[in-house]
């Protein structure tokens, strides 16, 4: 079993275009290994990569020539071989969605829709990915999370799917269908009395104790990278463009700063023209906000609460890229809304009878927010929107309990049918 | 509201290769209309298509620029015009399961992944986005089902993303997951106290009654079509090959010989080379196997059962396609198989814990009897294998009760981590 601190790197190919991992304050350069703190600043550390060599490698013919997932645009992930964990995640669909526009008034609406993601319906697909391939480039065995429910999903199913070991952290009040979507793979699902900040604390420190590769603490640089993903997607679906407004939900804040940063490497590359109109907006629960606080109070630093909503996936009261995703928005002249609980169930059911696409509760946040947007003309009519729909509504069933009508009960035969409904000719 | 004896048709393209529809049995011709019975001989039709005029328009490379989803095999599918519904169904990875291929002594074994498919993750999005399409061509602007489930939720999400009346029939005894499935988009879900050969022999009689497309009854010629996607797919993804053995769950039974179709209309454009060895096997549920029973007892008709199994989507005790594919599975020298419950289970949890893909029940079947046939030596270890896994394990949680083991509970702290695990190193 390797050691977490000297990790076996593999050979970095003399053409890769991945260079470093950099501090994202100092400015300090480590190399690529197991590590996402800085020693001297303990900022967090990110993956640096060298343009001008990706530049000579990238093309929107090379990446149309590509695989159909994520590894299309492998030129700008964070591995230095061949994939060998996540063949099939990504290129979910862009989903034009008309019907959706209509009700909020918005005629150049999109919905990113990553609950069909494989294999665990949910973008988390995308990040664990790449982090298990990096993983398994600096020789881990054991593969483990720190998670909110689909970042496990996804780690045990990777892991099963590679025969490596597993260990999976979660808060002990999780929806069923995310308990069970870890049990499935048989990993070591370990459930922590407490909240996912206190999850992610311990993790921190188990992390230095055993051998094992966390994807969302030691090897977090390379697994945040997979998200950007999300950016190219949509880009290359819109036909090499990039949109005018995106909408993201906000839990670590790191996905939301990876699409950020996405849309520029490409746009940097030249695979499609700036859009300097590019608003990105964050999307938060109303009981778990401190984004959104921190955005409407003016402050730059983000004050961590105790989480109490339905929104479980995104039940992260101290988000470690808060700070960040509020930059990206304010640089980018986006907003931050919140939703309430009522309003995540109203914006879950309004996706899926408009859109037909039934996501979790994140995605009810993502659209009630789209609608608060719209509804203040932050959002207008005509600007080409993409919402970002990151997980599945069969995950988060219970949130719906008393929300839906219910089916008529009738007997097998015609004349108990005739008696609930009339023909509508 | 148009009437479905008179349905209003699209002005057919001149250059579509869509002729009309034919009686399997005496061979009479009817217009492509809301139809699928044979009037004289009861005989059930089928879509007939003219080979010549397809096989002037389509080629690998016609197929390779079309979109990522079922439809760039539009030509070999029964619509006159341009798709309206389903528009990014199938094309599901083709997965390479060396890991499952290993517990089963196959070494050359993929699994078609429908567990993910678009919008509802069963194969029945791809049926229900041709069934939509033609539906809405010929006027209808209500579309029903008689289903097991994951065809409701299918009908329910695609009438949603269109705007379409929807009116979904299912057993009462489904799974909670697919009765949400239903309800989110909120068609009227008719839940009728029978079986599910109750609910289509209600649902035939509603459908002469009502001026609404049944997907599976007055639409079902062109409906039925949708599940030769799933060989183009699996033709295309194997680098234009056809496998030397497919398993494939048998329910209706029309998935499994409209797969034998797809893989035979390929290989008579020239778009595949032929591959005489090529065996078409069914999987049952041993709680509902009449297809099975036929095959072992050298029958070729079916004895109609009454279905008590966990694999609730295969739970059709009268199958409506089972003579042909009982027809198909001999003509290939295939086998039907069949799998107890527990077996069942035991194939959900072999594909995830191998693959990291979770089924649901039906694919527990075709796994389980995807094992008997390597055991028995029907499937050699050699030979080229395709299982078709058809829905998401998300939807029967219920079927993994009390069989998978139990989180780890522990409070927040390294300690209490401590106490139940060692590091592996």
């Amino acid at each position: 079993m390797s050691n977490p601190s000297v990790p076996i790197q593999s050979d970095p190919s003399a053409h890769s275009g991945v260079k470093a991992l950099k501090c994202r304050e100092c400015g300090r350069r480590y190399e690529l290994l197991a590590i996402h703190v800085c020693e001297f600043c303990f900022g967090p550390l990110e993956v640096e990569y060298d343009y001008e060599v990706i530049g000579r490698k990238i093309s929107r013919k090379s990446i149309e020539a590509g695989p159909v997932s994520l590894w299309r645009y492998k030129d700008l992930l964070p591995v230095l071989g061949e994939p060998t964990a996540g063949l099939h995640a990504g290129m979910t669909p862009l989903v034009r969605a008309d019907r959706l526009g209509r009700a909020l008034g918005l005629k150049n609406l999109y919905v990113k829709n990553d609950t069909v993601n494989h294999p665990t319906l949910s973008f988390k697909d995308r990040v664990v990915a790449v982090a298990t391939t990096r993983a398994r480039e600096l020789g881990f065995t054991t593969i483990a999370c720190a998670s909110t429910g689909n970042l496990a999903n996804s780690v045990s199913a990777h892991a099963a799917s590679c025969g490596m070991e597993c260990f999976v952290f979660i808060p002990h009040d999780l929806e069923a269908g995310k308990v069970l979507g870890n049990l499935i793979y048989k990993p070591t699902v370990v459930s922590v009395k407490g909240t996912y900040d206190d999850v992610n604390r311990l993790c921190s420190e188990i992390g230095a104790e055993y051998p094992w590769a966390f994807v969302n603490i030691n090897i977090r640089p390379y697994y945040a990278e997979g998200s950007k993903s999300l950016a190219f997607e949509t880009a290359e679906q819109l036909g090499w463009r990039v949109p005018d407004q995106v909408v993201v939900p906000i839990a670590s804040g790191s996905l939301l700063t990876k699409i950020w940063k996405g849309f520029h490497e490409f746009t940097r590359l030249g695979l499609v023209d700036e859009n300097p109109l590019l608003k990105v907006n964050g999307a938060q629960a109303s009981g778990c906000s401190p984004v959104y606080q921190a955005y409407v109070s003016g402050k730059n630093h983000i004050v961590p609460v105790r989480p109490n909503t339905i929104a479980k996936s995104l039940a992260i009261g101290n988000p470690a890229d808060g700070f960040y995703a509020l930059d990206v928005v304010g640089k980018s002249g986006g907003q931050v809304e919140q939703a309430t609980d009522s309003e995540i169930i109203d914006g879950m059911k309004l996706l899926a009878e408009t859109e037909g696409i039934f996501a979790e509760t994140a995605g009810g946040v993502t659209v009630a927010c789209l609608k608060k947007l719209a509804e203040k003309g932050a959002i207008r009519p005509d600007e080409l929107t993409v919402a970002y729909i990151t997980g599945n509504g069969l995950k988060t069933m219970e949130a719906l309990a008393g929300s839906l009508s219910q089916p008529v009960s009738i007997d097998p035969n015609l004349s108990s049918f005739r008696q609930i409904v009339n023909p509508k000719s």
